[in-house]
Protein backbone atom coordinates (compact mmCIF):
# COMPACT_ATOMS: atom_id res chain seq x y z
CA UNK A 1 0.00 0.00 0.00
CA UNK A 2 1.34 3.24 -0.89
CA UNK A 3 2.06 6.20 1.51
CA UNK A 4 -1.16 8.00 -0.07
CA UNK A 5 -3.62 5.08 0.20
CA UNK A 6 -2.23 4.78 4.09
CA UNK A 7 -2.29 8.73 4.88
CA UNK A 8 -5.93 8.25 3.62
CA UNK A 9 -6.63 5.18 5.32
CA UNK A 10 -5.27 7.03 8.47
CA UNK A 11 -7.40 8.26 10.99
CA UNK A 12 -6.76 9.82 14.61
CA UNK A 13 -7.93 7.09 17.41
CA UNK A 14 -10.70 8.45 19.69
CA UNK A 15 -10.87 5.14 22.09
CA UNK A 16 -8.01 2.39 22.46
CA UNK A 17 -8.50 -1.35 24.11
CA UNK A 18 -5.40 -1.82 25.97
CA UNK A 19 -3.93 -4.70 23.68
CA UNK A 20 -0.05 -4.25 24.16
CA UNK A 21 1.52 -3.05 20.63
CA UNK A 22 4.50 -5.57 20.45
CA UNK A 23 8.00 -3.97 21.53
CA UNK A 24 9.59 -4.63 17.79
CA UNK A 25 7.25 -2.35 16.55
CA UNK A 26 7.85 0.25 18.91
CA UNK A 27 11.05 0.21 18.48
CA UNK A 28 10.56 0.85 14.46
CA UNK A 29 8.59 3.96 15.46
CA UNK A 30 11.04 5.09 17.85
CA UNK A 31 13.70 4.36 14.92
CA UNK A 32 11.58 6.68 12.51
CA UNK A 33 11.58 9.35 15.00
CA UNK A 34 15.68 9.07 15.78
CA UNK A 35 15.85 9.16 11.67
CA UNK A 36 14.00 12.00 11.25
CA UNK A 37 15.55 15.07 9.50
CA UNK A 38 15.57 18.40 11.53
CA UNK A 39 17.61 21.47 11.65
CA UNK A 40 20.76 21.57 11.23
CA UNK A 41 20.83 17.62 12.43
CA UNK A 42 20.25 19.18 16.12
CA UNK A 43 17.66 16.56 16.76
CA UNK A 44 16.81 19.28 19.47
CA UNK A 45 14.61 17.19 21.60
CA UNK A 46 13.95 13.45 23.44
CA UNK A 47 11.06 11.29 23.94
CA UNK A 48 9.93 9.49 26.87
CA UNK A 49 7.76 6.05 26.49
CA UNK A 50 5.80 5.34 28.85
CA UNK A 51 3.90 2.30 29.66
CA UNK A 52 3.30 3.33 33.67
CA UNK A 53 -0.12 2.67 33.98
CA UNK A 54 -0.44 5.02 37.13
CA UNK A 55 1.49 7.01 35.24
CA UNK A 56 -0.16 7.20 32.33
CA UNK A 57 -3.76 7.84 34.27
CA UNK A 58 -1.89 11.05 36.02
CA UNK A 59 -0.79 12.70 33.13
CA UNK A 60 -4.74 11.83 31.18
CA UNK A 61 -5.63 14.19 34.00
CA UNK A 62 -3.40 16.81 32.54
CA UNK A 63 -4.90 16.02 29.11
CA UNK A 64 -8.33 16.97 29.19
CA UNK A 65 -9.08 13.60 30.54
CA UNK A 66 -9.00 12.27 26.77
CA UNK A 67 -9.17 8.14 27.37
CA UNK A 68 -6.14 7.32 24.73
CA UNK A 69 -3.89 8.58 26.95
CA UNK A 70 -4.95 6.12 29.48
CA UNK A 71 -6.32 3.58 27.31
CA UNK A 72 -2.87 3.13 24.59
CA UNK A 73 -0.22 0.50 24.85
CA UNK A 74 2.69 2.75 24.89
CA UNK A 75 2.13 6.65 25.83
CA UNK A 76 5.23 8.68 23.53
CA UNK A 77 5.98 12.10 25.01
CA UNK A 78 8.19 14.53 22.94
CA UNK A 79 10.42 16.57 24.75
CA UNK A 80 11.93 19.91 23.22
CA UNK A 81 15.35 21.18 24.37
CA UNK A 82 14.24 24.41 26.63
CA UNK A 83 17.43 25.71 24.77
CA UNK A 84 20.23 25.32 22.71
CA UNK A 85 23.60 25.59 24.66
CA UNK A 86 27.33 25.40 23.79
CA UNK A 87 27.29 22.00 25.57
CA UNK A 88 24.34 20.77 23.62
CA UNK A 89 25.71 21.87 20.46
CA UNK A 90 29.05 20.98 21.05
CA UNK A 91 28.09 17.21 21.92
CA UNK A 92 26.38 17.29 18.39
CA UNK A 93 29.43 18.72 16.33
CA UNK A 94 31.72 16.00 18.29
CA UNK A 95 29.24 13.35 17.35
CA UNK A 96 29.23 14.22 13.66
CA UNK A 97 33.23 14.45 13.91
CA UNK A 98 33.25 10.99 15.84
CA UNK A 99 31.57 9.53 12.39
CA UNK A 100 32.73 11.35 9.83
CA UNK A 101 36.09 12.29 10.93
CA UNK A 102 36.30 15.51 8.74
CA UNK A 103 37.37 18.71 10.84
CA UNK A 104 38.46 21.61 8.76
CA UNK A 105 38.14 24.90 9.00
CA UNK A 106 35.12 25.45 7.00
CA UNK A 107 33.22 22.98 9.49
CA UNK A 108 34.61 24.82 12.70
CA UNK A 109 33.65 27.71 10.82
CA UNK A 110 30.15 26.65 10.89
CA UNK A 111 30.17 25.70 14.49
CA UNK A 112 30.83 28.77 15.67
CA UNK A 113 28.23 30.48 13.32
CA UNK A 114 25.47 28.05 14.62
CA UNK A 115 27.00 29.42 18.36
CA UNK A 116 26.43 32.78 17.73
CA UNK A 117 23.08 32.01 16.46
CA UNK A 118 21.48 30.34 18.91
CA UNK A 119 23.32 32.48 21.23
CA UNK A 120 22.17 35.40 20.17
CA UNK A 121 18.35 34.38 20.58
CA UNK A 122 16.43 34.34 24.04
CA UNK A 123 15.93 30.47 25.41
CA UNK A 124 12.34 30.94 24.67
CA UNK A 125 12.91 31.65 21.19
CA UNK A 126 15.49 28.70 21.28
CA UNK A 127 13.03 26.56 22.67
CA UNK A 128 9.82 27.34 19.99
CA UNK A 129 12.54 26.61 17.43
CA UNK A 130 13.52 22.97 19.25
CA UNK A 131 9.55 22.36 19.43
CA UNK A 132 8.87 22.71 15.85
CA UNK A 133 11.56 19.86 15.23
CA UNK A 134 9.33 17.76 17.22
CA UNK A 135 6.37 18.25 14.86
CA UNK A 136 8.69 16.95 11.99
CA UNK A 137 9.01 13.79 14.40
CA UNK A 138 5.45 13.35 14.94
CA UNK A 139 4.69 12.49 11.02
CA UNK A 140 7.78 10.19 11.13
CA UNK A 141 6.10 8.52 14.28
CA UNK A 142 2.42 8.24 12.86
CA UNK A 143 3.80 7.11 9.56
CA UNK A 144 5.84 4.01 10.88
CA UNK A 145 3.20 3.47 12.92
CA UNK A 146 0.68 3.21 9.44
CA UNK A 147 3.02 0.81 8.42
CA UNK A 148 2.80 -0.89 11.12
CA UNK A 149 -0.95 -0.93 11.69
CA UNK A 150 -0.45 0.61 15.11
CA UNK A 151 -3.10 3.09 16.02
CA UNK A 152 -2.63 6.12 17.05
CA UNK A 153 -3.68 10.36 18.11
CA UNK A 154 -1.58 12.89 18.48
CA UNK A 155 -2.26 15.43 21.20
CA UNK A 156 -1.41 19.26 21.55
CA UNK A 157 -4.45 19.32 24.09
CA UNK A 158 -2.20 18.93 27.31
CA UNK A 159 -1.06 21.24 30.10
CA UNK A 160 2.71 21.01 29.21
CA UNK A 161 3.14 22.55 32.54
CA UNK A 162 1.73 20.06 34.23
CA UNK A 163 3.25 17.10 32.44
CA UNK A 164 6.61 18.72 32.54
CA UNK A 165 5.90 19.01 36.32
CA UNK A 166 4.84 14.58 36.27
CA UNK A 167 7.92 13.67 34.56
CA UNK A 168 10.13 16.20 36.01
CA UNK A 169 11.30 17.63 32.33
CA UNK A 170 12.41 20.90 33.57
CA UNK A 171 15.13 19.35 35.43
CA UNK A 172 16.74 17.69 32.70
CA UNK A 173 16.06 20.86 30.35
CA UNK A 174 13.21 19.42 28.44
CA UNK A 175 9.59 20.85 27.81
CA UNK A 176 7.00 18.73 26.49
CA UNK A 177 5.60 19.70 22.97
CA UNK A 178 3.41 16.75 22.06
CA UNK A 179 1.71 13.43 23.35
CA UNK A 180 1.48 10.23 21.09
CA UNK A 181 -0.38 7.79 22.67
CA UNK A 182 0.43 4.23 20.88
CA UNK A 183 -1.85 1.57 20.78
CA UNK A 184 -5.12 -0.34 19.24
CA UNK A 185 -8.58 1.13 18.35
CA UNK A 186 -11.41 -0.16 20.59
CA UNK A 187 -13.96 -0.16 18.00
CA UNK A 188 -17.04 0.04 19.86
CA UNK A 189 -16.03 3.39 20.97
CA UNK A 190 -14.09 5.16 18.18
CA UNK A 191 -16.14 6.84 16.79
CA UNK A 192 -14.06 8.05 14.80
CA UNK A 193 -12.92 5.08 13.25
CA UNK A 194 -15.69 5.20 10.58
CA UNK A 195 -16.05 9.19 9.92
CA UNK A 196 -14.93 9.87 6.17
CA UNK A 197 -11.90 11.86 5.82
CA UNK A 198 -12.81 15.50 5.43
CA UNK A 199 -9.57 17.98 3.44
CA UNK A 200 -9.50 21.13 1.73
CA UNK A 201 -9.44 20.66 -2.07
CA UNK A 202 -6.43 21.02 -3.78
CA UNK A 203 -7.61 24.41 -5.55
CA UNK A 204 -8.48 25.97 -2.66
CA UNK A 205 -4.98 24.86 -1.13
CA UNK A 206 -2.18 25.13 -3.51
CA UNK A 207 -1.15 27.51 -6.03
CA UNK A 208 0.99 27.24 -9.01
CA UNK A 209 3.04 30.15 -10.33
CA UNK A 210 4.47 29.31 -13.16
CA UNK B 1 12.15 -0.58 0.44
CA UNK B 2 10.95 0.39 4.12
CA UNK B 3 10.02 3.42 5.31
CA UNK B 4 13.07 3.02 7.73
CA UNK B 5 15.44 2.22 5.05
CA UNK B 6 13.80 5.19 3.29
CA UNK B 7 15.18 7.40 6.00
CA UNK B 8 18.43 6.09 6.00
CA UNK B 9 19.21 6.53 3.14
CA UNK B 10 18.00 10.14 2.77
CA UNK B 11 19.84 13.23 2.96
CA UNK B 12 19.41 17.20 2.51
CA UNK B 13 20.65 18.26 -1.69
CA UNK B 14 23.07 20.76 -1.27
CA UNK B 15 23.62 20.89 -4.65
CA UNK B 16 20.30 20.05 -7.77
CA UNK B 17 20.52 20.06 -11.00
CA UNK B 18 17.58 21.64 -12.78
CA UNK B 19 15.78 18.66 -14.14
CA UNK B 20 12.30 18.80 -13.80
CA UNK B 21 10.26 16.56 -11.53
CA UNK B 22 7.54 15.30 -13.91
CA UNK B 23 3.89 16.38 -12.11
CA UNK B 24 2.62 13.35 -11.69
CA UNK B 25 5.01 12.78 -9.15
CA UNK B 26 4.55 16.91 -7.63
CA UNK B 27 0.64 16.05 -7.51
CA UNK B 28 1.63 12.96 -5.18
CA UNK B 29 4.02 15.03 -3.11
CA UNK B 30 0.79 17.74 -2.63
CA UNK B 31 -1.59 14.82 -2.13
CA UNK B 32 0.60 13.77 0.85
CA UNK B 33 0.50 17.04 2.07
CA UNK B 34 -2.96 18.25 1.82
CA UNK B 35 -3.66 14.72 3.53
CA UNK B 36 -1.31 15.37 6.25
CA UNK B 37 -3.14 14.99 9.94
CA UNK B 38 -2.98 18.83 11.24
CA UNK B 39 -4.89 20.15 14.58
CA UNK B 40 -8.48 19.84 14.81
CA UNK B 41 -7.95 19.28 11.25
CA UNK B 42 -7.79 22.81 10.16
CA UNK B 43 -5.34 22.33 8.12
CA UNK B 44 -4.32 25.83 8.66
CA UNK B 45 -2.00 26.85 5.50
CA UNK B 46 -1.69 26.78 1.99
CA UNK B 47 1.42 25.50 -0.30
CA UNK B 48 3.19 27.52 -3.03
CA UNK B 49 4.67 25.47 -5.86
CA UNK B 50 6.89 28.01 -7.72
CA UNK B 51 8.42 27.11 -11.57
CA UNK B 52 9.05 30.91 -12.21
CA UNK B 53 13.27 30.66 -12.54
CA UNK B 54 13.01 34.70 -11.96
CA UNK B 55 10.93 34.32 -9.14
CA UNK B 56 12.83 31.58 -7.91
CA UNK B 57 16.14 33.79 -8.11
CA UNK B 58 14.53 36.60 -6.40
CA UNK B 59 13.71 34.18 -3.55
CA UNK B 60 16.97 32.70 -3.42
CA UNK B 61 18.74 36.26 -2.67
CA UNK B 62 15.88 36.01 0.30
CA UNK B 63 17.28 32.70 1.45
CA UNK B 64 21.43 33.40 2.21
CA UNK B 65 21.74 32.67 -1.07
CA UNK B 66 21.29 28.84 -1.09
CA UNK B 67 21.68 27.53 -4.74
CA UNK B 68 18.91 24.61 -4.54
CA UNK B 69 16.46 27.61 -4.53
CA UNK B 70 16.92 27.96 -7.94
CA UNK B 71 18.30 25.08 -9.48
CA UNK B 72 15.42 23.04 -7.90
CA UNK B 73 12.67 21.62 -10.33
CA UNK B 74 9.67 22.59 -7.84
CA UNK B 75 10.08 25.22 -5.09
CA UNK B 76 7.35 24.69 -2.75
CA UNK B 77 6.59 27.46 -0.05
CA UNK B 78 4.44 26.28 3.30
CA UNK B 79 2.40 29.14 4.14
CA UNK B 80 0.87 29.18 7.30
CA UNK B 81 -2.63 31.19 8.20
CA UNK B 82 -1.58 34.54 9.91
CA UNK B 83 -4.75 34.21 12.77
CA UNK B 84 -7.36 31.80 13.14
CA UNK B 85 -10.58 33.48 12.35
CA UNK B 86 -14.38 32.72 12.76
CA UNK B 87 -14.50 32.92 9.02
CA UNK B 88 -11.55 30.23 8.17
CA UNK B 89 -12.85 28.26 11.17
CA UNK B 90 -16.39 28.19 9.69
CA UNK B 91 -15.25 27.35 6.35
CA UNK B 92 -13.47 24.41 8.07
CA UNK B 93 -17.11 23.65 9.49
CA UNK B 94 -19.11 24.16 6.43
CA UNK B 95 -16.49 21.10 4.49
CA UNK B 96 -17.05 18.67 7.31
CA UNK B 97 -20.52 19.38 7.36
CA UNK B 98 -21.05 18.90 3.71
CA UNK B 99 -18.81 15.48 3.39
CA UNK B 100 -20.12 13.99 6.95
CA UNK B 101 -23.61 15.32 6.96
CA UNK B 102 -24.14 15.27 10.32
CA UNK B 103 -24.77 18.22 11.94
CA UNK B 104 -25.82 17.71 15.75
CA UNK B 105 -25.71 20.00 19.07
CA UNK B 106 -22.22 17.91 20.21
CA UNK B 107 -20.87 19.15 16.85
CA UNK B 108 -22.13 22.98 17.55
CA UNK B 109 -20.79 22.83 20.63
CA UNK B 110 -17.19 22.16 19.57
CA UNK B 111 -17.64 24.34 16.91
CA UNK B 112 -18.48 27.10 19.55
CA UNK B 113 -15.70 26.06 21.60
CA UNK B 114 -13.27 26.00 19.23
CA UNK B 115 -14.01 30.15 18.29
CA UNK B 116 -13.42 30.54 21.74
CA UNK B 117 -10.33 28.85 21.94
CA UNK B 118 -8.63 30.62 19.24
CA UNK B 119 -10.31 33.84 19.62
CA UNK B 120 -9.18 34.08 22.83
CA UNK B 121 -5.16 34.37 21.62
CA UNK B 122 -3.67 37.11 20.04
CA UNK B 123 -2.73 36.49 16.25
CA UNK B 124 0.26 36.00 16.45
CA UNK B 125 0.29 33.15 19.02
CA UNK B 126 -2.68 31.44 16.41
CA UNK B 127 0.00 31.69 13.74
CA UNK B 128 2.83 30.62 15.63
CA UNK B 129 0.50 27.19 15.98
CA UNK B 130 -0.39 27.27 12.01
CA UNK B 131 3.10 27.55 11.87
CA UNK B 132 3.90 24.18 13.47
CA UNK B 133 1.51 22.47 11.71
CA UNK B 134 3.19 22.96 8.44
CA UNK B 135 6.42 20.87 10.05
CA UNK B 136 3.98 17.97 10.23
CA UNK B 137 3.46 18.63 6.67
CA UNK B 138 7.08 18.93 5.62
CA UNK B 139 8.18 15.13 6.68
CA UNK B 140 5.01 13.62 4.25
CA UNK B 141 6.01 15.58 1.57
CA UNK B 142 9.79 14.53 2.19
CA UNK B 143 8.54 11.24 2.54
CA UNK B 144 6.38 11.13 -0.43
CA UNK B 145 9.51 12.67 -2.17
CA UNK B 146 11.31 9.84 -0.74
CA UNK B 147 9.27 7.11 -2.43
CA UNK B 148 8.91 8.96 -6.11
CA UNK B 149 12.65 9.30 -5.78
CA UNK B 150 12.94 13.44 -5.56
CA UNK B 151 15.59 14.61 -3.82
CA UNK B 152 15.00 17.62 -1.45
CA UNK B 153 16.04 20.28 1.26
CA UNK B 154 13.81 21.45 3.93
CA UNK B 155 15.29 24.98 4.71
CA UNK B 156 14.01 27.07 7.43
CA UNK B 157 17.22 29.83 6.48
CA UNK B 158 15.32 32.11 4.57
CA UNK B 159 13.65 35.73 5.35
CA UNK B 160 9.78 35.23 5.88
CA UNK B 161 9.18 38.44 5.41
CA UNK B 162 10.92 39.18 2.56
CA UNK B 163 9.54 35.80 0.93
CA UNK B 164 5.85 37.24 2.08
CA UNK B 165 6.48 40.35 0.38
CA UNK B 166 8.03 38.92 -2.92
CA UNK B 167 5.01 36.57 -2.96
CA UNK B 168 2.24 39.02 -1.66
CA UNK B 169 1.17 36.67 1.46
CA UNK B 170 0.35 39.04 4.05
CA UNK B 171 -2.76 40.18 1.81
CA UNK B 172 -3.85 36.71 1.14
CA UNK B 173 -3.37 36.62 5.61
CA UNK B 174 -0.59 34.08 5.08
CA UNK B 175 3.18 33.65 6.47
CA UNK B 176 5.66 31.64 4.92
CA UNK B 177 7.53 29.58 7.08
CA UNK B 178 9.31 27.10 4.88
CA UNK B 179 10.90 26.73 1.88
CA UNK B 180 11.03 22.93 0.08
CA UNK B 181 13.29 23.04 -3.27
CA UNK B 182 12.08 19.86 -5.09
CA UNK B 183 14.49 17.55 -7.89
CA UNK B 184 17.72 16.01 -8.28
CA UNK B 185 20.71 16.08 -6.71
CA UNK B 186 23.92 17.13 -8.88
CA UNK B 187 26.12 14.57 -7.70
CA UNK B 188 29.20 16.99 -8.59
CA UNK B 189 28.18 19.52 -6.11
CA UNK B 190 25.94 17.81 -3.86
CA UNK B 191 28.65 17.27 -0.83
CA UNK B 192 26.09 16.08 1.36
CA UNK B 193 25.39 12.77 -0.59
CA UNK B 194 28.19 10.60 0.23
CA UNK B 195 28.55 12.11 3.80
CA UNK B 196 27.55 9.58 6.59
CA UNK B 197 24.47 9.64 8.64
CA UNK B 198 24.59 11.40 11.77
CA UNK B 199 21.88 10.52 14.60
CA UNK B 200 21.97 10.46 18.38
CA UNK B 201 21.88 7.13 19.94
CA UNK B 202 19.15 5.17 20.93
CA UNK B 203 20.41 5.35 24.58
CA UNK B 204 20.66 9.15 25.15
CA UNK B 205 17.44 9.99 23.10
CA UNK B 206 14.93 7.63 24.18
CA UNK B 207 13.73 7.40 28.15
CA UNK B 208 11.92 4.64 28.62
CA UNK B 209 9.52 4.54 32.05
CA UNK B 210 7.76 0.89 32.79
Amino acid sequence: MTFIEKLNERYASKAMNGQVVPQEKINNILEAIRLTPTSRGLQAFEVLVITNQKLKEQIQKSAWNQRQVSECSHLLVFAAWDNYTEKRIKTVFDRVNKVRDIKDADWEAYHSRMLEFYGDKTPEENFQHACKQTYIALMSAMTQAMYDGVDNVPMEGFSPDEVDEILGLRAKGLRSTLLLPLGYSDPKHDWNAKLKKVRVSMDEFVTFIE
